[in-house]
């Protein structure tokens, strides 16, 4: 199984993104990939780096999607697996969603970002309703893949629950840049987050981010592109640094790592008796279990 | 807050294994160590490579504990706070303990390895008993400090929970080396695993482990040393080789990095209504929840 991550400028026009990421899948496809990965709204600038209700517009139905249905083209014509990262619109309410398509153009269905970011540039708050799908795996062509989208790849639940789902890999359509408050470059952490995951799982992760400046209003962004490959074990074998446009593949024995995943025994071992408070929001919420929580008399 | 990882080959003797750490924890301390972090089961060779019913003879009741009495007096003579991995009886059952000593000697409680390994070289399932006491995070003069024991450093729901308790730092006393029937490396698969945890939830991360070879009956053991510690981004800041014996220390500003921990938002930002199934041991398992559960006609 090959999966190709692709990394690139996003152009500023609906237009031009559009036919640049079908120029990449195309690319991608004629180097052998299965499963094709592009950034996360790759329809255009990265517009939640402003709060601006001009860009609820942009936003399509599933059903009427032409973003939608044009991709779904691209991946039956050049016999990719392809996730399609866009901004849905379901009656009243806006969501930041993925499309799963199959090699055959087949559509396995839809995916809601479950974790909504927010702050500076990235004011996701302002436009999604989080997600209630759920998180998904799609039994596709290439394999079962677990997708999640952006922000979602910081939160250790999203990969465990994949894992447990029977992910055999894992995707997440990426925007990801500068922090212009916080002030630190992310990137390492960024990696080292994801790659562990992959590690615990013992799962085969990749990361599309796009690369550039994007400016919005009085604002701008440097995107940080290092679009990744891990391997099962949290080792990056494919690295793409900050600037450069391209396609990189990564190629996978998937029945060898499922073989590897139930020989560690890490899917054996768990202690789901002990893990009720995961459901909770913070150390006093635990509602009934016996973890030996503490009372407002303790610390 | 200056922590202190610990690596050493372990005596074969109770006496000269207790001397020899006692030794380290002097020195780490002289070195102005407040945390000291010794290897997992640090009181001898690492039993469990073998099933053996004689072993069992090793085990310590708590109250009664020579090992423990010992180390409450180290940790208050030297004034650090001192996390003690032992093997315990209580009654008729065992487990892998873990007693934590404040500076000034308190004995801040127990905590029972919750994840338990077996497989060749490592038969801990024939020892001991699964731990019920749940994940700890001990309030220390030091800051709070989240302990989890070897096997459980692979499972993020350890890190995870204690993060949502509150930890600061995280620590785990490890006994981990080669792999005679799965024949492979796991030394950069450890780190990669615990590094990525402590960056999901920014929290720094210490694991000391022994090095050296032990043999029992015709098994034999090259353990992986590779000691480390990881800052809040899942970044290596103390790295030690294979062979070497030796402490190493790094400081952390723990209220900068709980001021990082909130900044980041990933706390704020969980689905705790969509992790239902970290419950569950796989996919079907997810009673009642409303994630889309395939049934036995699915995939």
């Amino acid at each position: 199984m090959k999966v190709a991550i692709i990394q690139y400028r996003v152009p500023s026009t609906y237009e031009e993104a559009v036919a640049k990421a079908i120029s990449y899948v195309e690319e991608a496809a004629r180097m052998g990939a299965d499963v094709v990965l592009l950034p996360e709204l790759f329809e255009g600038p990265y517009f939640c780096q402003v709060e601006d209700y001009a860009n609820f517009k942009k936003a399509e139905a599933r059903k009427y999607s032409k973003t939608l249905s044009t991709f779904q083209a691209v991946a039956k014509n050049n016999r990719v697996v392809l996730p399609v990262s866009f901004f849905e619109k379901d009656g009243n309410c806006y969501f930041n969603s993925l499309e799963m398509f199959d090699k055959d153009g087949r559509d396995l269905g839809l995916y809601r970002k479950s974790h909504i970011p927010t702050g500076a540039c990235y004011e996701e708050k302002f436009y999604f309703a989080p997600g209630h799908t759920g998180f998904k795996v799609f039994s596709t062509a290439a394999g079962r893949i677990g997708c999640g989208i952006c922000w979602d790849q910081w939160f250790p639940e999203t990969h465990r629950i994949l894992a447990l789902k029977g992910a055999e890999l894992l995707l997440f359509p990426t925007a990801i840049g500068s922090e212009p408050v916080l002030v630190r470059d992310s990137m390492p952490h960024w990696r080292n987050a994801m790659a562990g995951q992959a590690a615990a799982n013992l799962i085969p992760l990749a990361a599309s981010n796009r690369v550039g400046v994007e400016k919005a209003g009085n604002s701008e962004m440097t995107f940080l592109g290092s679009s990744f490959i891990a391997d099962q074990h949290g080792e990056i074998v494919v690295s793409m640094d900050r600037a450069e446009e391209g396609i990189r593949l990564a190629e996978f024995d998937l029945p060898s790592i499922a073989e590897e995943r139930y020989s560690w025994g890490v899917f054996r071992d768990r202690r789901v008796d002990l893990y009720r408070s995961l459901l909770s929001q913070g150390s006093s919420e635990m509602g009934g279990d016996d973890e030996g929580d503490e009372d407002r008399d303790g610390d």
